[in-house]
């Protein structure tokens, strides 16, 4: 997508044809900064410090960080020692993991002399397949905002969680694409953006990236969608997730799962976008999906730009006391309406996930 | 409650017999600052700025500015005019209308001369009722928690939102105080803070009284709290209200519905906190309350502390976003386990709040 008039993926090679480049997240969006990935422990760290975040570009920085990680020594040894510490990251989001598998069963059987350039070629690949996968996701999504629009040219009013948009993604992202394509169909559409606390990705990463593609959208706080939904202000939720179970359970950006009872309590559809590659075939629901706990500092502490433009992190809450930080929580298939995947929208349940993905739900 | 072995109420009166001093609310956590009030432009200006807040002391703070908005000149005119003044300050707090409407009613028929007098007398008898009142409550809720204790001695854990503590009263608090009660009788108790955006009202003040009174607490972001109860972390929610309907739906602090549905997807008790004050009788349900919008650089912006101590306010979203600050919801009675008064606990209906105030509820 565009910023000022460029476009940018989220992760690309650098001119040197081999050093990952990638927009520096965590600076956002106070600062827009390019980084350099030039071994695996840049990798590892850019993932664990979030200066990629969103499930299908942590599996994309994977899948280069393999790259850069076996440049110099692609022997048996460092190609297994990459994988693991990469796979050490972060533990909810399943598309690491799945790249990270897709790569290691593609190089291992290669002679060490061949898996550089396979690995470079393979990651090109995942990147490549991502920006076709998202854009699909949002073909699909988009049909469901344009049958909501409505005969006054009022905009439709899609509440979103976090950040599941191009930044989360290589391009285009996940929950966005769909608001992205009606954007650019001519629907007229609007985005509530739930703020996002702790990292505020809301506030930081969707209102920014919507603001530069020039979608209409307002900032709220995380408390405040309820509301919202019982005076009839929101039409339609949609948000992203980290992993899907195989019955359409949805691990999700901490508090994805107040929005699922509000929308439900009011009436209000309830989507969650997400490519194949989210879905854990071998989970039977998503209790079993693992909740990363964060450290207290993100709740207590907050980034912003103080008055003359400089960035400060200051301390926000009462001095001494402790804070929890749960990254994600589970919504239950239950208060999902739908999912929509680059293969067309289907049901949350594993019937409706089997007939969409019928080779990988035999994998069960 | 006390503040480094100081004892405070929330307000006072200063030595000059006729000056009213407040905590002001707004430089907490980082700050303990009092502030004096001397006319009735101050008085209204804290309750707008929300030097004070919580319902009951936003009544008691509305009487106090009778009292020093008619001080030097106690005539019908200004008496009106102050009572109007005051009456605009906040839309969603009953007590603050109950509270004016009770100094007015025992003034306006007094001669001019006799009414600052008797005016300074019922604004503190309003005080010390709300400190009755709030004690009460205290009592009858802490069974509800002594109920919960745990035979191994794990602490009983309470979800509140927003402050609702002895900062947001004269004293003891509303939703706290069963709290303090049962702390106080040594049962054990951890409270699990939800931080409350966008003013931050728990991180700031409900963090700063349970962690000068010595009481276990953990600060989590607003969007935790659901994860928390499906995780059997959540024994019990407790919380207060701004205004509650003659049914028993209550207008509390942004995102206390979000917090009542989770509670009621998992089986965790959810009460309310309540003085009689809050009840506004005339409305037949929630739906009636007006709800606040407040300013967006409440949402956009953040006040805390630098490295070097200073406070500082800090920008914190993408810049030039909107933003919308819907201040208040309404959760629906059905949601509610019940209310705890300072006459015992009801259900949350009409027939509950009628046992309990049958005398008012004549008034409907």
């Amino acid at each position: 997508m565009n910023i000022d008039g460029h476009h940018y993926r989220t992760i690309w090679l650098a001119d040197d044809g081999w050093t990952v480049e990638i927009i520096d997240q965590t600076r956002l969006p106070h600062v827009f900064a390019v980084e350099r990935l030039q071994n695996v422990e840049d990798a590892a760290r850019a993932i664990e410090i979030m200066q990629v975040r969103g499930a299908p570009l942590i599996g994309a920085a994977a899948a280069y960080g393999v790259c850069v990680g076996i440049r110099n020594d692609p022997s048996d040894e460092t190609l297994a020692a990459v994988v693991r510490r990469l796979g050490e990251t972060r533990p909810t989001a399943s598309n690491l993991f799945w790249a990270l598998k897709k790569m290691f069963e593609a190089l291992e059987p290669l002679a060490a002399g061949e898996r550089v350039r396979a690995a470079y070629e393979l990651a090109a690949q995942i990147c490549d397949e991502d920006v076709e996968t998202c854009r699909l996701i949002g073909v699909h999504g988009a049909k469901l905002i344009s049958d909501l629009a409505k005969p006054d040219g009022a905009p439709v009013n899609v509440l979103t969680h976090c950040n599941a948009g191009w930044l989360a993604t290589v391009d285009w992202g996940t929950a966005l694409s769909p608001v992205y394509h009606a954007h650019n169909d001519g629907v007229a559409v609007h985005v509530w953006v739930d703020e996002t606390r702790p990292r505020n990705q809301g506030a930081s990463l969707t209102a920014f990236e919507l603001a530069r593609h020039g979608v209409p959208h307002t900032i709220i706080c995380d408390n405040a969608g309820g509301h919202l939904m019982q005076q009839g202000k929101v039409d339609l939720c949609i948000v992203g997730t980290d992993r899907t179970a195989a019955n359409g359970d949805v691990a999700n950006k901490i508090g994805t799962y107040l929005k699922a009872l509000a929308a439900h309590d009011n009436n209000v559809p309830f989507y969650v976008a997400l490519p194949g590659s989210t879905i854990d075939w071998s989970l039977s629901d998503g209790a079993q999906i693992p909740i990363e706990e964060r450290g207290e500092d993100e709740v207590l502490k907050m980034s912003g730009r103080l008055p003359d433009g400089a960035v400060a992190l200051v301390e926000i809450a009462n001095e001494g006391s402790p804070a929890a930080n749960p990254a994600f929580d589970v919504t239950p298939a239950r208060l999902v309406s739908g999912l929509i995947t680059e293969r067309g929208v289907c049901d949350a349940s594993l019937q409706g996930l089997s007939e969409l993905y019928p080779n990988y739900s035999k994998t069960r």
